[in-house]
């Protein structure tokens, strides 16, 4: 019975309890108790303790980041007996392992709410047409770990580290990514946080996670997966890669004063960094540009670090073959006590969204809008990091020279803007072009039933698109038409630059809104694969006075 | 000497150190190591200890959050030779306490990078005049964080828990605030970490940082201050803050489908948590709004909680006097096996930003396009944490029910948008008018130097303004014009009201852009304080069935 809100008597309650999800915890804690020795389980007792610490429904954070994966629990999660654990909602970031797919499948799961889902985009798909998957929402990285706060707490937590000790602390090494924000989401809700470790020892390097936010631990069969989604080959950049990032260097970087950035990883931002020791320096830029950086340790960065461009790199996650560089560059990167990184992808994420001047990235396709997406036709790829980042954030408050550049001056109520650029060749290499008058991510959003389009980056947010035809700087035209002329300015022979105007062109290069590179020095004959200051990883092995390792695969010797 | 681009011998360095930082603080730390046993520092040697483990010129970072205060090492510092140290550069979320700016007035610290000013915003703005202080930025809470990570690395944090052990670990207890962010950011970039605690024990209740993290712990002469920021005594409520929550309630929560949301710290959202077990219940609109908090925990939130409204709250900071209701709630709020609350100020802004759909708060000044500012002249008061939550976050990618409901129809690509609403009486108490034709902060922002005006809430983000007399849905409003005539329509006997044209708001009430509590079936007469499910702090005491202890200077009893 509710209080009457006229008297001032006190409330009267039905009974209630308070402490469910507490008392839940503990029963299902108790059922396993009898394995549990100093809180490690045993790994052949994976999954019948699974069996018992998840419920049919519950919501599950599984620990798949954008690199390392808890896939010693996503695979014994995927032996459990569907008739004992089903319809788990699934809470994932990277959807990257065939077993994600198999627990829906067999019926383990089937409601899943994520961020990205790159190398099984194309099975996602189809397990929705078949009705084995049902999709909550994809969202951005940090999206997803703000609604296991909200309305998305995990009864459960699977999570991964490299090293517990018997108090359960735990020692994730360089790739910290999102284990400390999923295990508070789920330590602090009363939810079970269960951590796969390599190795259990007595003495910890460091403490990443403490041991009060862990229930259970235990041995992984073998060590956790883990990629090297940040490392790009010099050798495949190309001489239009280097025009392009030559334009970027003087035409963007310079005149704006960017000394804050965050890259994307591709190709083309790749050349970026290998230009700065060369095409950088020469232009007199060292120390003006490019010293704070918001950034996984790329290796193609080394160059520009050990040509003492850098002054600090503060990173999502780490990089495969990095380990040894970054240990010995701790003025550099965030590193512990134990001279090993420390990665936080929220805190990255953060700083790239709030702290930074400039977020850089390739796209795959762009309509006549500036609207940008990375989605191939029948693939529901997901988003990433990308639009935290590649968006004017309106809650910013403090200004800086690149922002204030930004400035349009709408009155005594103005405010500067984020640099987002989205970088693109106009056509892609297999022969389809870049700029198109609709983005496939609008077929795909419609034939997902998703809401809206997964659109990446909102072309009102763009500043400047860069092509091998040029720069459209966006953000110094008047109106959507001269907006729409500036982006058909450097669009080349494709659907949308070929409504370029000569005459309106001619004129928006006269005032400074699309940069061809003559009209900013930069001979296009000039732009060669032989100004990188790498020209292939052995090159960056090099740089890095033998500390880089790359894995077997991008080596050639 | 670089190498050369277009040979592949390997490059030739010049010497350089790359621990630099590392080896800068082992140099303090040596020069201290006498003072201390197991990393603890006599409390008498503070002030000598702070003078040689920070040098003239560093960035510090001094706990100064949005309630608890480091306030014994500030007073320590303040203490400190300016011929020893002198020209820092203080990183501070809260300049709140009078040595704070004693820092200035002796030449201890110089220049400033902070967020909020509120109870020492005049004397800010003197020193600023005198030349005393210069400030780098005002920040919203989470930019001066995101900073810290990339151009304003800390080189010294001095931080602020309850308890630490023998080997450094800390319990926050339930203000855990802002301490692992900016530890994070300390202690691997090889900053000093000194904390001051109130107690040094054999065993925490919890581990909430690593000991690892920390480098010097010195114990208090006094328990930290922490003030009851968010408590609102319902006796000052008034009739016309119940009829402004009753129309956001029946106006807003209940069409939009609010099942998440922010509230901002004024009586009118107090109203609102009030009113949700009477009024709010009488709708029939209990578990299909307000379900999911992204809130400090509010005493006001105490009956909606009792009555079952509510299924969770995480928590920027805690209240004083909230503590035994918290652990006694643990279904609702996040909690650690201490019992006691767990916050977190970066992930519950992280949840608060993207997370919720809706943002409501309070504001002091309005203008004709809804831009609006807490700032009144003289004040320098900054940003707090609104604009992070007080915008439409272009990074999102998820929709929800609300989200969708303000989604304009702009072709293929279309998205929703975050609910951000103001709430303002027409008039201030002082007799002031709210809604003027130029905000103060555009005075105080040129007065002060500052290179954009200090708006908390840029009017292009605010979808909703409510006033005592009406609601204007200004996201429905076609075009600028209609936007400011809804906008006055709702802006009473102000400059900004007396513009309304009785014809166009006839339409704009038609149009439904525009409600009047009659539009809404509302009567003004029924909108009485009775309505209130808590009259007085008293009647919160006895809602939380005397778990709420509220302190001295609430209590009239």
């Amino acid at each position: 019975m509710k209080p009457q809100a006229d008297t001032q008597t006190a409330p009267d309650f039905a009974p209630r309890s308070w402490t469910t999800r507490r008392d839940e915890k503990a029963r299902r804690l108790a059922a396993v108790s009898g394995w549990l020795e100093d809180g490690v389980l045993p790994t052949a007792r994976t999954t019948d303790a699974l069996e018992l610490l998840i419920r049919s429904g519950d919501r599950v954070a599984l620990e798949g980041d954008n690199q390392k994966q808890a896939d010693f629990l996503s695979r014994s999660l995927a032996k459990a007996d569907p008739s004992k654990i089903n319809n788990v909602h699934l809470l994932i970031s990277s959807i990257s392992r065939p077993e994600h797919l198999t627990l829906f499948e067999r019926g383990i799961a089937h409601r899943v709410d994520f961020a990205f889902a790159g190398p099984q985009s194309l099975r996602v798909a189809q397990l929705l047409e078949d009705g084995q998957l049902e999709v909550g929402a994809i969202h951005t990285y940090v999206e997803l770990y703000a609604r296991m706060f909200v309305d998305l707490i995990p009864q459960v937590a699977l999570l991964c580290a490299e090293k517990a000790d018997r108090h359960g602390n735990l020692y994730t090494g360089p790739n910290t990514e999102d284990t400390p924000t999923i295990a508070e989401a789920a330590a602090f809700s009363h939810g079970i946080v269960i951590v796969q470790v390599n190795e259990i020892v007595d003495e910890l390097p460091r403490v990443d996670i403490p041991g009060s936010w862990v229930d259970v631990v235990v041995q992984a069969d073998r060590p956790f997966a883990v990629e090297p989604l940040f490392t790009r080959d010099p050798r495949h950049i190309g001489d239009l890669q280097v025009l392009t990032a030559m334009m970027v260097i003087k035409g963007i970087y310079a005149p704006y004063g960017i000394a804050s950035l965050n890259h994307g990883i591709g190709f083309d931002t790749a050349a970026i960094e290998l230009l700065l020791p060369t095409y950088g320096e020469s232009l007199g830029l060292k120390g003006k540009i490019c010293r704070n950086w918001t950034l996984n340790p790329h290796p193609t960065l080394i160059p520009a670090i050990e040509s003492g461009w850098v002054e600090s790199v503060h990173c999502f996650g780490s990089e495969v073959g990095m380990e040894a560089y970054i240990a010995a560059r701790p003025d550099i990167f965030f590193t512990g006590s134990d001279g090993s990184l420390r990665s936080n992808r929220v805190l990255c994420q953060l700083a790239g969204q709030y702290g930074v001047d400039l977020f850089i990235g390739s796209t795959l396709q762009i309509d006549a809008d500036a609207n940008s997406s990375t989605v191939t036709r029948g693939r529901l790829a997901g988003f990433g990091g990308a639009p935290n980042m590649g968006h004017d954030p309106r809650g910013r408050r403090h200004a800086s020279e690149a922002w204030l550049k930004l400035l349009k001056n709408t009155g005594p109520v103005s405010r500067g803007h984020k640099l987002v650029v989205q970088l693109a060749e106009t056509w892609k290499k297999g022969g389809e072009p870049t700029f198109v008058d609709e983005l496939d991510a609008i077929a795909v959003g419609q034939k997902s039933g998703m809401p809206v389009a997964p659109v990446m980056i909102y072309g009102d947010d763009v500043s400047h698109v860069v092509t091998e035809e040029g720069i459209a700087h966006l953000h110094r035209a008047e109106g959507i038409d001269e907006r729409r002329a500036a982006l058909a300015a450097v669009a080349g022979v494709t659907p949308i630059g070929l409504r370029a105007q000569q005459q309106k062109t001619d004129e928006l290069r006269r005032r400074g809104i699309v940069q061809f590179p003559e009209d900013l020095g930069i001979l296009r004959g000039a732009a060669r694969r032989s100004l990188l200051a790498a020209r292939s990883i052995d090159d960056l092995v090099t740089w890095s006075g033998g500390l880089y390792t790359p894995p077997a695969r991008f080596r050639s010797w």
